[in-house]
């Protein structure tokens, strides 16, 4: 596997998790999710969407914006990438 | 407490505990660490002093890095920050 199916992997779980955690623990549509918590719509869009890398202080903020701590979210994104996941190569 | 002073002192954070982290769990300096694991050690310094705003994938390759899963270092951070810290007013 190349380093950028792998970077591509890490990308497409954030997002999965994102949109999972934000279904799941707010039942809020992405709009309403975006607006109520100040978050740019589009910019939300495309990291659930899996096409672009977030900043880390994003992932705290969409986190903290779902309710959950960051730390969880954490544990479900290796859940997600599965525990032999690594992103670099030897 | 202003949105840019949390956002400042979420970046020193995150920047003391990879510091923390790479002195710890590798004993390597900065430079042998980026050399390394292939890093930009420019990047990593500006990192660990809390000058940018890194991506949550390279705080995963960093920690994978450093040997130690996303979720300890995500733990870490929370502890850094403490419990009552939070990056959103309301």
């Amino acid at each position: 596997m190349q380093q950028d199916d792998k970077t591509l992997q890490f990308m497409k779980a954030v997002g999965a998790v994102f949109k999972d955690v934000r279904e799941e623990e707010t039942h809020n549509s992405i709009n309403k999710f975006a607006r109520e918590y100040d978050i740019d719509r589009g910019n939300l869009s495309k990291i659930e969407r899996g096409i672009i890398n977030c900043r880390l202080i994003t992932a705290w903020k969409l986190s903290e914006a779902a309710g959950i701590k960051f730390s969880e979210f954490a544990k479900r994104l290796e859940e997600k990438l599965g525990k032999d996941f690594i992103l670099m190569d030897e």
